[in-house]
């Protein structure tokens, strides 16, 4: 079967490609674990919240489409199957049933967070490794860092 | 707390959420598995495919939301987090790694017919249950046919 | 003076009829009812009520068209003048003056939960009498549901 | 309850949201009367009638909306209930059932000069009161001078 | 050659696509027809009728686009050739040459009541045999009869 | 009966007539050929002729349109009725049901072959008797051509 | 002071700078005459025609910029002020004062008649001396006997 | 014949008639002329004149619009014919030929200067008479203000 | 250096662009201002007050643009330097670092309320002195107006 | 290999052929050289002329796609590759480095004064060999021409 | 009172928040002194520079938020206050008064000049700080280069 | 001769100008060879080639402007000349005439990997020299990747 060639070697490509299937896993998560609090969101603050949720998961599904079209790119497979994000995914989760608008908000600071975090450890593996991925997540961070202080100032 | 209360009594509520729930999980996994093919896909059909793909996505999209925003209409609270798509879903999957065209065509012709099949059972117990839900169920099966018919006339 | 024709036989043209006329009565005082309180609405959530209020007039708007259309179209003149809306609604109302964003939130609770139990009602004796104008007031109860989903989540 | 402050003094508050409340209510009835014409006409003229009641239903609705939240900016509580327009509206109103072109051009023609009298009033006692509303209360009444002359035109 | 599978049994796939097909060919010919009438019409009332025949044409030629996309989604060959239409067509038709305004509203009522009479049938046939396809049969003659209203309203 | 003035003579009307009411009746058979294969076609290259089916069927409903009020405006009536068509197209057509992608492209290269022919001969015809409809024909050459040659090249 | 050069020898230039002139003065008083009735008329199909003549104005206006600003790429001065209009246009014109919508039909079936007779005489005129502005008046000419044929049809 | 009644008594209805007869020929002889300096146009600045010149033909067309609209509403037919635009228009108009960009400028920065002091009457003695005429001179002013400003900034 | 030349006689020009100063000083502080709060803004009501502070920013900015060119349309030279705005401004202003949403509230309806004070007094001025630029200030008043009552509406 | 049939005769193909490939390397290079004016601009009438050479290159480009596809629409094989246009075009060409405002002027209009020239004669020999080529020969040759006047007007 | 944590420890923090706010002065200072020169600029290139100064105006805005709204995702408040740009800004700034189409030609190449050094200085020390924020300042900078050139090409 | 200055000193310019002068040269070759290949292309996956030919011209063409704006704003000239490109480029280029659909795969594959190696280098010397434009040719290097894995998916 023939194969995508990637314009990296393979040590840079294996360290490129790995921060890109966890971008991948990360976005594919978030915007599950939005759309879940989108619907199964109550409280006074549903609408803002309800709004809020769903630009959160328009980014996230953007960026894992990006993500992992640019692994494909650089001849890594992505993997964004449901399997697979069940098992890898670093998200805490949410539990099921209704969930009120205060633990939304704190939920997903969380969740966030921990998103940026470990976004911020591939930008800088990828700096060396391809500055042309390290863009992309850099961008990706960028518009992750946006959305979380805009949750967290509802706190 | 406070909960959403339904217009339908208790057993037509249980019939009605299980075949929305049902719906949601068949719809998400769909529309992982679609870009999975989306991404990881090779062959002299590519574009046609990748294209194609992307439909399939969208449609499995906004029904998903279309679904779980019902449920929670009548008082039922959808769960769509990963786990329980890894758990729940009754779609085959795709293997890791690179997909040939050919096998992406007979892949989506099953899991489409998979899934509706599943839809066909649900619009008939929803009948009864509940003919509000009932026409949203009809709804995506027509859409769904459509598809199953464009990838099964390219083997 | 010239008729429209309808394609039913007239026990079921007034069967039909009346469920739609009924509707139209619901939608036009929906649609004041909505605008009386984006107008005279104040409290700690005033942007997103005033929003999600012209979202339920648009809604009721559009529908009272359809439906005053479909009425005519088997023949039966819908009649939507203020006074019969005076006369014939079953909607509640709201006092004059100022109302507070809470008391919103439990009036549009209840005046939708009122217009839906009567729309279900509408759907079934519709089923039999004409199919055609069934399917439309399963729609405008589908809408309606998930309004009162969103203004109800909010308690 | 906390209430809106007004720019105005409180004769001057009087006078204009008089003149505020009396445009809501003849426009909030212009706009159920166009509906009822829209939807109960018949005649060679069907068509273009049909349209120009919905550009006329359009304008109503627009500017009920903006005298209405006008009124609220200067402090006075507007009043659109379905209610209040059936006992305040001076708009003689239409007989129900089917109506003949030649019919609605004469009505129209007599219930849009009957509101550009009134209207025509509301603008010379808020000069002094409130020049800012007087502005509001000018533009809408040229636009339904010209719809006067577009109806009467086809005498 | 390979087919397309239903997700019909054989029976209740036969009652489907006769009515899928039965609807095809009403719609082409009401496509072509109302082309000839909106070329060929003269008369006071010429662009009224011109312009609302090309909604007519426009409803037909989606409508019959999406009853042959259905017939071949549940394995079923929609056939909409001309010399098909001209043997199957049950549309009385129009003669060549101009045609006064006053014969076009004639003929258009009774050509929409024909086929409107027609897809009641196709709808009660296909509600046991496949309530997806009866769904768009049901949408179909809902435009048409709206249609048939707004010609007849001009008798 | 009032009639359509023609700025042109009679004998010139009469050459002139024929073209444009030639053209009529080939491009709405194209049109509802092209429509036959769009829904009926299977194969590898299905995505990529079902769409530039329907850009040729775009083509020829534009330009029956154009061609047929081009002959009204020089005082000749068109005539697109089915039965029309079907005695006078000069289009072999095609077999009914699933017709493969392979024999679609060559089915069209000839019966796009078969009208270009046709219209170069109306083109020539009319230069002398009408520069300005000519002007029409030799646009819509133009546009068919250019399918000719998108279609030929998938042979 | 610097001048616009020619692609044409004197003669030709002469020849095209006239037809095109011609044809500017023809189209302003047009658009003038289609605005003097659109305003003035009144009448039964006073909403058809005010319509109509606005569509007529529009493509007045849109082919004297066209005209003029050809004629100015020949290196010929177009002339459009209202001194020369009235001085040199040959349309007859309208008299003062409301116009019946009987008689904006006549009159503008004479108008249009009129500009199209000069118009077929420029395009023969321009074919030797200049056929890349023969082709634009072929286009005016096209558009103005649709014009033409669509007030005609009225009577 | 039938006639538009007026909302004014006759002494206003004249003054305000005869301000807005003015306004008309004043907007159209503006309309008129501004395309001549755009056709007729030399100069390094040829560009920006160019373009800025529609933008005041854009307004002036517009705007004679409105006024002949609004005379017509108060039953004083506007005159807008060639002849009468030759004959009354107080613009002093340009000589033939090519235009130099710095002449455009002086000669516009004229012309709408002389606009510009008739509007202020025009606006002056509509005061008493017609407030609702006044405000649409208003308006017209302003725009002709701001088109009088970045002409002459140009000096 | 060229100067714009003025409509107005001195003594109104000076009024007149003293009231368009103060304007333009008002909305473009009102302008940064609201950035400030935008931005630094904190609480539950987060997501709601910044969307409408952007609202209230976009006015701002419009209608400071339309002051400032009217002002120089009359001949007075708009000054919205930053230094200005420090000197002249009579907005409170907010204090450096995060502001809570309840803070946002009264210090928004004590700005607005400010600035509709002084605009009231602009309106009054520029009545004898500009009929032209007052029905500007009068628009500006009563968009402010708006958003203040909307503000308000919040406490 | 597969090749694309002509409509036309052997001699007829090569001339049009021809006259189609002279057009598309004098377009593709007017392209290049305008981007290189484009980009290398300086003076005071910088910004005018830097977006008009963009108008022209984005004619340039539109028609050297028509043209090239019309070349193998009529089954010659265009050629539009750097070296062949280096070697073929008969465009004088720009210097390396800045150029002056003055100076694009001169060069564009000696540019497309040769271009005309050379299109005017493919017009001519286009006339018997394909009356359908030639009629894309004549919209090219208009567009340059309005571009030739437009650029001169500034000298 | 609730903060907005930040990704970056301490000192980088502070580093980064200095670069994001000496880009939100410059860039508001920007947008204030852009609108000050388009609003009183005269001289031949007025239009050009007018519209040029606009675009620049624009890129301000959008960045001058983009920066603000950084600094606030990294826990920095911004300061864009009336008095706070007065007293920080490095812009020189412009006269009072009408200002000539040269001098401003001058002072925005210097003033976009100066901005330019100090974005390069802030590019380089926030390259360790934080490369999500110095991805930003790059863009911006990107801009501010290309506006550099545009204006400087002028002189 | 007034020349554009430059942010950088001159090594740095040396290098930054040269990496852009290879990027406009590789991209402007590039859109001549995509559109050559687009014309030219015949087989079976004509239409998904001829489509997606268009997008990597459209991303040629945006980027070489892109980067020769850049280059210029550093005040270094870019040569976009046909004689330079022919010179220049290190494309292979492809033979005249017809192009099978396979070879179009491989060519492309070909030369889109040699312009991304050239990229790559590109980025790595201009980190030091300019990260302002090495950010620019990061972005392009981005796009071509893509371009590249969605060609050599096909083969």
């Amino acid at each position: 079967m023939s194969q995508i060639t990637s314009p990296l070697p393979a040590d840079k490509q294996k360290t490129t490609g790995e921060a890109l299937q966890g971008t991948v896993i990360d976005l594919l998560d978030l915007s599950l674990t939005g759309k879940q609090a989108h619907w199964n969101l109550i409280g006074r603050n549903f609408r803002a919240l309800h709004l809020q949720l769903d630009e959160i998961v328009a980014t996230a599904r953007t960026y894992a489409d990006s993500a992992a079209e640019r692994a494909v790119a650089i001849g890594v497979n992505p993997d964004g199957r449901a399997a697979t994000i069940a098992r890898d995914s670093r998200i805490g989760g949410l539990d099921a049933g209704y969930i009120e608008d205060g633990k939304v908000v704190s939920a997903f600071t969380d969740i966030l967070g921990g998103i940026i975090g470990r976004m911020r450890e591939r930008v800088q593996v990828t700096e060396e490794a391809d500055p042309i991925s390290q863009d992309l997540l850099i961008e990706i961070t960028q518009e992750l860092e946006k959305h979380h202080w805009m949750v967290q100032a509802q706190r």
